[in-house]
């Protein structure tokens, strides 16, 4: 092992010379990394940000940029939706576990109204338009909503429900139609910028640096080859990312991931998880993984999606990300939409956001028994299937799983069915275990002295479910927090 | 935090007074420390075992004895049943993933053969003779049985199915019906006195020692309070058990499991897994467990096994552990099963290895409709699933699942359900990431000097899947590579 593949941490009495020098260095310039870089150097220090590639941004630019508020943010009450920090905590308590950190998800709740109001206040705009069809984001720039399942079964009756998936509202058509995740960042790194935060790019996280004490002190980076040694006086934040693109760790935390990496960026390798490992930290929720489903909302929520035995398993009516994760996790990715002709035809009429969706039915039959032949289903499952739907929905009702009566109508001929299966990507959601002022705990229960990390290298709110919004969320949530405490500890 | 309740590794130039040496010290006196004991002792070591409470036997001296061998034992020959490392391989990859160490996987496999035989000599008895109905375990002494579903779908079409559960034979009935995991224990034990090696009792790990290279030369230790200083010479094995009942572990890293731990003991509190993430070691598919189910295998195979919608899932003759996974991962812990009258009786005349399966029928009904109504199923649910289920049974078959014909007839009236949700619990499979020889690797890819572990404290070779036997097997299998390792380093 040469010194520059090692995650080992380095001593500080090893450096010779130190390269770069800051009060705060926070590796890695998506949203953490932004929120971070803004809360400490309003905290008084200097801050400077290592970023590896060429520019600002991180997954979160290329992102939609759902970011998941709540509690009764000032663009819930303009569009007219109740909400409190209560119902948005049994919300995520319900959602997002089991196992998940209730500390973070409280305190995230109570936080979330102010959270809002500081991107506000760092220049992020919020259309006050709510999006209200089903699908993954708005077709345009409206501003909020639903974004987890929450006015969807079982969340519906258990919980009063609000959207919360905020979207920062793109304003110029130029920079294409899908761009929330850059109206998120450009003002983020904007402010960041105006309070004399310095980044550096093209420079690579390697090893931390720590004293005889063990205590965080800096970085061994890598830019075009050479090492770079970069001083910490105060702390050093990880916002490096999740590690969806690094092959081994997700066969060996996330194996169900395997080949189908998405929403993330390539940089996503783990390293920040890994030289934080290397220092004794503990991790949570390795296995836990968000995933994308490649079905169009429009269409799920007007037919009804069956696994490989043609038996119905989810709401079609949710949050596609759930849709996703059931599906992948608990269906062994099968998955086919069956869908009458009247139902596809409107469906398809519908303005979406995502006309990549559109692929042609795979099947299309005259009679369900015909279409299950052709499915190579079992004779009788599908029409079993489709018996009991329709038994229900003919009076509005799905008393099997719940899906809305807005979207409850019989199955009707003729019909069509879309080849699912393998319709689901991801990126993880485990990592670094932190505290609410985001300091990496090591696996005695104690933070790490100098050592602080923020978005999808640490484990958020999340532990195995998922709402869109949640990673901005906590990882500019954590962000500020963590650039807050190495700036002050 | 004070030193006796940290994890943190401590620096030997810290210690005073060493209370014991060795060449080898093993934590843990279950199957992969006596499997270590052996092999280190042979290899020329002076050994000792710590163990934390007041006698040998572990985990694995209270469980039922499954050792997952195969690949033409001569157990296996003997009882006619032909099989080769390729075709154990191959299951094993198929059930036991995905992401499975896949050299793992194929080293244990190539050493099945070799690993019966030296059990054997050990002293380890295993009767010949086959038990091939459905159970955990056999009634009696039998030394054979399917354990991890290669009889049943999908794997029987795959690969040539063999019974690869090795069972001791209990011979002393005085110590109990249920008492493989004994007869394993106390020949291992018994040959591991003879060889020399010593055990202290009533001992447990705190913290690893480290001399100024990071390389592992000793633990602490606490005995009645007091902090104990054990030198090793030339390596530390950990053999500590899994964490199924470290609250906090299961949380962070398996949190289905909160609240249902089984078939592991107080005593696994995950501390070798701590001690040595404490230094920096990998981990490995931390969320994958353990899952029993608490119905009895005489009944499920007589009727169908249905989920909270009443729909099956799962083939009812095949292992009962992937029914217990399917169940909690897949179907959120919700099963009933359905049977009818005449089946019901045939079942319970059987002969069963557990008694403890048999509850009254929660229904009973004269028909499907009615069962369903008392259940609280939506009208048509059952009934559909069942009608599908007959009409192809009536033929022998099960295109939906594939349960195997002599299990397959059509359920008549009157008929029972079963309610069997939270009938699952387990224990946790995840853990330190080793190499071939049982070295602990860190998280840089390399081994940790001086640092061996087997058992449930490490990632074995299952991934997500489980096959009784697999732990005792990788245990020992792995447990005799650590000691030798250690030994000879």
């Amino acid at each position: 092992m040469t010194e520059t593949a090692t995650v080992r941490p380095l001593r500080a009495n090893a450096v010779t010379h130190w390269d770069f020098e800051a009060d705060v260095v926070i590796v890695g310039y998506g949203i953490a990394g932004a929120a971070a870089a803004i809360e400490a150097a309003r905290a008084g220090a200097e801050v400077l940000v290592l970023e590896r590639t060429g520019g600002w941004g991180g997954a979160a630019s290329q992102s939609g940029g759902f970011i998941y508020l709540g509690g009764g943010t000032p663009l819930q009450k303009a569009l007219g939706f109740e909400d409190t920090p209560e119902n948005m905590e049994r919300f995520l308590l319900a959602a997002l576990g089991p196992g998940v950190d209730e500390a973070k998800i409280h305190d995230y709740c109570q936080g979330s109204v102010e959270h809002y109001t500081w991107l506000v206040d760092q220049g992020v705009p919020f259309k006050e338009e709510f999006w209200g069809q089903p699908g993954w984001e708005p077709p345009h720039d409206e501003g909020l909503m639903y974004s987890g399942g929450e006015n969807a079964a079982p969340f519906n009756t258990l919980v009063p429900p609000a959207p919360r998936g905020h979207l920062p509202q793109m304003t110029d058509k130029r920079l294409g139609e899908r761009g929330g995740g850059y109206m998120l960042m450009k003002p983020l790194t904007d402010t960041a910028e105006s309070l004399g935060v310095t980044a550096e790019y093209d420079i690579r996280l390697q090893r931390l640096i720590v004293d005889d004490d063990d205590r965080v002190v800096g970085v061994v980076a890598k830019r075009y080859g050479d090492l770079v040694h970069v001083r910490a006086r105060r702390g050093v934040v990880l916002a490096t990312g999740s590690f969806a693109y690094e092959q081994k760790m997700v066969e060996n935390y996330a194996p169900r991931l395997i080949g189908r990496p998405a929403a993330a960026i390539e940089q996503h390798d783990g390293i920040g998880i890994r030289v934080a490992q290397a220092l004794g930290a503990e991790l949570a929720h390795m296995d836990a993984t968000e995933v994308a489903f490649f079905g169009d909302p429009q269409l799920l929520v007007r037919g009804i999606l069956v696994n490989g035995r043609g038996q119905r398993y989810i709401p079609e009516d949710t949050y596609p990300g759930r849709i996703g994760q059931a599906t992948l996790i608990q269906q062994d990715n099968q998955a086919f939409l069956i869908i009458d002709e009247a139902a596809l035809e409107e469906g398809m009429a519908t303005e979406t956001s995502s006309p990549y969706f559109r692929q042609p039915p795979t099947w299309a039959a005259e009679t369900v028994e015909e279409l299950e032949s052709d499915m190579g289903l079992p004779a009788g499952a599908l029409q079993a299937t489709v018996e009991v739907y329709n038994r229900h929905a003919a009076a509005g009702e799905d008393p099997v799983l719940g899906k809305k009566p807005e979207w409850v109508r019989p199955i009707g001929t003729p019909l069509a069915g879309f080849d699912m299966r393998n319709f689901t990507a991801g990126f993880t959601l485990g990592g670094l275990k932190t505290d609410l002022d985001s300091r990496v705990l090591h696996v005695s229960g104690e933070p790490i002295a100098g050592l602080y990390a923020a978005g999808r290298c640490t484990s958020g709110i999340c532990a195995g479910g998922y709402a869109s919004g949640s990673s901005l969320g906590d990882g500019s949530f954590y962000g500020r927090r963590a650039g807050r405490a190495a700036a002050t500890n």
